[in-house]
């Protein structure tokens, strides 16, 4: 028998799993713990979301609202939801495409590429990016991110890399792009023939002087894609819809992603999608604003007591994600082992995130918020 | 930029997208166009599974019952529901996956084996099976299947393959394995190391004589994975849901196929899963048998008008689709285009599933009676 010769790089289960299961053990045992590790939400669904999935499911009860197969590539209605809200950026629905989340389009999209391709990954960063490629057989070289730069990328000149993921409010370093440094590397790519995967499923976290869709970028239109998802701002975790944008001006690969889809795949739960569109009506709209203010005050509280704590932290806003330097001494793992044993708070160590993440952790900001304050609570105490 | 090669090998359009774009144009034109080409369904969701679909909703919008993102595997309690639903052959919650689909599955798995893998075709057959592997850069023989044996396939004695596919009962044709038959395919993988991508989509149409799961056959838990669906009997088209079986006894393809889950896959939307376990209740199952029947007589219908036009055709009860012979002198699309500008009537063209369908069509049972009727009522005025 045949076995994926990739799979022998794969030795250790996958970081978040991992961590899943070390909290399962101790709630087994009947400690007490404070899950701030895995970036997985508690607040539910919007009203709105829930109004729309419950007409979309009687009407498919019935004969005649039924409707079959979607379309591969998403329903046009959303598709066209999508579009209008890229306004001026000038994304048509043709160039949309609906996944069923963000991380289906991380490993799926390297389909338009062939095997063998040299794809560069700032680190620290999302693991499925490494993984997804290595797995593929691709070379990946990773470009560690610094403290000093607040963990902003900066493109390695002199270098070239047929894909580039790129990440921004970035998990989990929580930094997100202004215009000027993402201008240099959309100059980067095109200068250099690669292709941009711009993972924005945070992009509804950025602040007002930061970058949410990599088409506001000048010519960005030739060399990215752009992956979404409505799991974070929208609750949508459990129901599953995110999409990517593949430019008609990006060479032939918008054509060649509706191929690959008409074979390897059937589409999204039209009960997903119809959720999902209610995520761009007033009612949606308003939800997610007030639920990113209150993650982003979560974040908030976080960063004031890892301050009362004299521990550096990445100071943006831009994310659900705190990312914090570990007392001096402290390998990252050394640290979220203490934090678990110690204080029953689950935190996920920087180094999982792959190079540059070593002597760093990162702190979720999406539990609710009386278990933010209870492991504000705990760690005040010591 | 890199362009994945294999895309050279893609020319036209995935046939059953090209099928609905025709009948759409027809439409478009203002003409009757009774559609028995693709399989996708009409009758609505039975009430149980959107009972369950809507609880689910409900759920998610409750705090204390939200649930974020689902196991990438699947929920144990669908698979726990699907387990027992195997019964005596003894398949394990945790040898069971949940897809998206089968269609997912049918290119994912490949995934397991790695690239440049040789595979084994039986034809005619499911398009998708042969594109994703030609995508994939694998090797594909077809093994033509003919009208005299019923279009049953006969193992290639001699030949090695990595991976053979087998559908059954198959689409196009309508056929089915009896145990005598399938036991010659598991001993024939058996004996020379391949692994058998076992495609049961429309397992539920099976008759009493045939084989329902591969697992019925003597040590086929050694080298077959089964893969299923709940959109054909279950009404799931648009709702997505699915799932693949690889035993433990299989290699090391069980925790292969885990890991990879990890990196590529967030699961299936909840409420997809939880309307899926609704096909197990009592309700549920009595629904599905009535709506087999109900397509099965469908095809009734159908083969009583082909015989009357002293047409052959497979006459098998086990599948949703006719299989036929194309009258003397017309190719399969030929015919079939004959069919659409003279009639109205959208059919398949069997070369469209490859070798060995040429000088065929097939024919959906899946369409509502009154179109089945119809499409009886138009022939027979010729």
């Amino acid at each position: 028998m045949k076995y994926n010769r990739e799979f022998s790089n794969f030795k250790n289960d996958y970081i978040f799993a991992k961590l899943k299961k070390t909290a399962e053990e101790m709630k087994r045992q009947g400690k007490e713990v404070v899950d701030l590790g895995v970036g997985d939400l508690s607040l539910p669904l919007f009203p709105v979301a829930v109004e729309e999935m419950i007409k979309s499911v009687k009407e498919l009860g019935e004969k005649r609202s039924f409707t079959g197969y979607p379309p591969a590539e998403g329903l046009l209605s959303l598709r066209e939801k999508i579009s209008l809200d890229y306004g001026d950026l000038g994304i048509s629905p043709s160039e949309i495409f609906i996944s069923d989340g963000a991380k289906s389009d991380v490993g799926n999209l390297l389909d338009l590429f062939g095997t063998g391709i040299s794809v560069l990954v700032p680190t620290p960063a999302y693991p499925a990016y490494a993984e997804a490629n290595l797995f593929a057989g691709n070379k990946v070289t990773f470009l560690p991110c610094f403290k000093e730069d607040d963990f902003i990328p900066i493109p390695p000149v002199g270098k070239i890399f047929d894909v580039i993921y790129l990440c921004s409010p970035n998990n989990p370093t929580g930094s997100a792009f202004d215009k000027r440094t993402l201008s240099r590397w959309i100059n980067y790519a095109l200068s250099t023939g690669a292709v941009v995967l711009y993972d924005g499923a945070y992009c509804d976290f950025a602040s007002e002087n930061e970058v949410k869709s990599v088409y506001e970028i000048k010519n960005a239109e030739y060399c990215a894609v752009e992956i979404r998802s409505f799991s974070k701002s929208f609750g949508f975790t459990g129901v599953r819809c995110g999409y990517c944008v593949i430019p008609e001006t990006l060479g032939e690969y918008n054509r060649l992603w509706k191929r690959r889809l008409s074979f390897r795949f059937n589409g999204v739960s039209v009960i997903s999608q119809k959720g999902a569109e209610a995520y761009f009506s007033e009612e949606g709209r308003a939800a997610v604003k007030k639920r990113i203010n209150y993650y982003k005050n979560n974040a908030e509280i976080i960063k004031i007591a890892l301050k009362k704590k004299n521990l550096w932290y990445n100071n943006s806003c831009s994310s659900p994600y705190v990312f914090a330097k570990t007392p001096e001494g402290f390998s990252s793992e050394e640290f979220c082992d203490r934090a678990i044993k110690k204080f029953g708070i689950v935190l996920t160590p920087g180094n999982s995130f792959g190079e540059g993440g070593e002597g760093f952790f990162r702190i979720s900001a999406f539990p609710e918020r009386d278990k933010i304050l209870k492991a504000v609570e705990i760690t005040d105490k010591y």
